[in-house]
């Protein structure tokens, strides 16, 4: 293996001229700024130059003013770190904060994730119920339901998580509310904010989040991996402990975490990212179009309407039945998309599906509506 | 804060006409092939755009074949994946391998991070002796008196960790012998080779390490974060399995590791860095070289003689006594390398400073060297 090597450099990706409705790609495209940044910051140890013992702590480039000043501001919360990513976030605010053995209440359409962080956490996860089809949604009611079941049940409750919205139909549930019943119990709340957390505008302190995480490659335009955790000076004082052993490190982040060009990314893409987030509300209004296009077409969007967010879930029974005599079988639509140049969709899938219209231009969007009307008519006049 | 954000953008590191003699830049700088590949990645999930639901398995780039085919080859070992860095594959490797309160014993040494990850496992640490100065040598007879000793304590000794080499001093210890030792006790050994992985040729099973842990951005030509983390199968099944909430998932990477483009380009820079163990005499020769030059100007070598790596540790009576009457005192050698355009050597550090001469050419250590001659000799005239 090691003399065939050459395969391994030189290693494209098609973007030019395609149109990708993934969610997991359409928040981290990079701007042309962090594009320079990752070229410029992309040595090893880079950004450690000039470190005098922590990451955070960083002047120059200037990383500790982006770090304790403008993360802060941005999640509105008392303290922020930089994380490799959501998922690590959920993990060491969970592996903090939570006693082994005790328990954690996520929401019904948490993300694996969440579930991994408990479990390697070694807590238990107790998910709230979620509405049946075609809303699939949290019923902020669901948390005291499920913590007071726990508790009743002898086991301790030490933290809710919320995923907001949820990745699979974008729904965004009462947050407020969610903090409020969590708060009314005692238990603090964790907002993953993977889907929300440099797209829509997000305070931590209004929506009475005591946690909450971000991701760089999924919504902050960052190479990845890379995400944001931020928290209450009462639970940020617990998750950013220091070690025991080498005190001036702190512990849950094994002293220091995006040590590259990531975090150099996530500076140089942030001043676009606070602007887009003030044009969330053109976002919604363009999904909310496109999710109107799709079911004239007979694609239903699922998840509750209005709908909030450009991540939408989509059935449709029409794709579904033509997969059923296709050439290729439940692969037309995705080949037949390709040929379009149209990607995003996961081979295979026509029954169901997610996508995301962030950032795209209702032109692209037309295109995409355009192409599934004209996929459609072929297979039906056949 | 968030009105200023431009001052994040347009960030440069100042590299062109610059010699870099810190051991923690040294392997990382990036290959050409790498550099088009963290450009040509570098948005978001972009490695992710055919993933079929695990990060390893991707076919397109193939990272699957590249993981787990090409890695266990070049470390010689069944099992490996590739982790944020080494410090979170020695968290992982002693999470999933060691019992909460039981004990590891590392090298006297061992990085910090390696107590890092032991303290967040819940683990004791204990470390073996080290010699006195110059030497600081880890004798592996050191293990098996630290291992029965814990044991006698009434510790439960489940793994022990050997720095291969270490990053102060760049000693390489016994490592065949420290792995006899530790398996007559029943204990497993892990190889920390954050400074020899990528850097010289390592043989996990020659060495009988049972797990080994590198650094991408330390010693690989990465952009960071990034690491490797190999393993025994009979250690891998542990370290990798899979989660039980969500089966797909192999639970101590919380399912999926590098998301982005730090993967492709160690992918982008492997048969540079295969190509380049190859040549590590080279390397050690010009090492010894440089550090007798150093030593004729009263700079003298610290660790293990011969010296067989390129971190070398240095203590110098002729810079600490220029410092005593120099203007701005301790801060003289920096300013005046930096006047010279050579970096690496940490402000204020006179006395004692560690180096490395990794892929440096003799012209540019000669240059190291001469400057080095020149500031001591205007001293030493004033």
């Amino acid at each position: 293996m090691l003399d065939n090597l050459e395969k391994f450099t030189k290693l494209k990706r098609r973007t030019a001229g395609i149109i990708n409705i993934d969610p997991l790609q359409r928040g981290g495209i990079l701007t042309p700024e962090a594009k320079d940044a990752v070229l410029e910051w992309a040595d090893g140890y880079s950004i450690c130059d000039f470190c005098t013992g922590a990451m955070d702590k960083i002047q120059n480039p200037p990383i500790k003013s982006f770090i304790h000043e403008v993360l802060p501001e941005f999640l509105d919360v008392d303290q922020v770190r930089v994380v490799h990513g959501a998922r690590e976030g959920k993990f060491a605010a969970m592996h903090a904060l939570c006693k082994r053995g005790s328990c954690v209440v996520a929401d019904g359409n948490a993300h694996y994730t969440t579930l991994l962080a408990a479990e390697l956490s070694g807590l238990k996860v107790e998910r709230t119920p979620v509405s049946s089809e075609p809303e699939y949604k949290i019923d902020p009611e669901g948390y005291r339901v499920t913590i007071e079941r726990a508790i009743d049940l002898g086991d301790e409750v030490d933290l809710a998580v919320l995923t907001y919205p949820d990745g699979n139909y974008g729904n965004l549930a009462d947050a407020k509310k969610v903090s409020q019943i969590c708060h009314d119990l005692d238990v603090p709340l964790m907002l993953n904010g993977a889907y929300s957390v440099g797209r829509m505008p997000i305070s931590a302190r209004d929506l009475g989040a005591d946690v909450i995480v971000g991701s760089g490659h999924k919504s902050m335009a960052s190479c990845g991996p890379i995400g944001v955790l931020g928290a209450r000076d009462e639970y940020a004082e617990k998750i950013f402990r220091r070690s025991q052993l080498v005190p001036n490190k702190e512990l849950e982040l094994l002293g220091c975490t995006l040590r590259g060009a990531g975090l150099l990314t996530m500076m140089a893409s942030f001043s676009h990212v606070v602007e887009r987030t003030k044009h969330w509300d053109d976002e919604v209004q363009k999904a909310r179009w496109f999710s109107d296009r799709m079911e004239s077409l007979g694609i239903i969007l699922q998840g509750v309407r209005p709908h909030n967010h450009d991540l939408m879930f989509f059935k449709s029974d029409v794709l579904y039945e033509i997969s059923n005599t296709a050439k290729k079988g439940r692969y037309f639509l995705y080949r037949d998309l390709k040929k379009r140049n149209i990607f995003g969709i996961k081979p295979g899938l026509t029954k169901q599906f997610k996508l995301s219209t962030y950032l795209l231009s209702r032109e692209d969007l037309q295109t995409v509506a355009d192409s599934l009307e004209d996929i459609i008519a072929t297979y039906t006049k056949t």
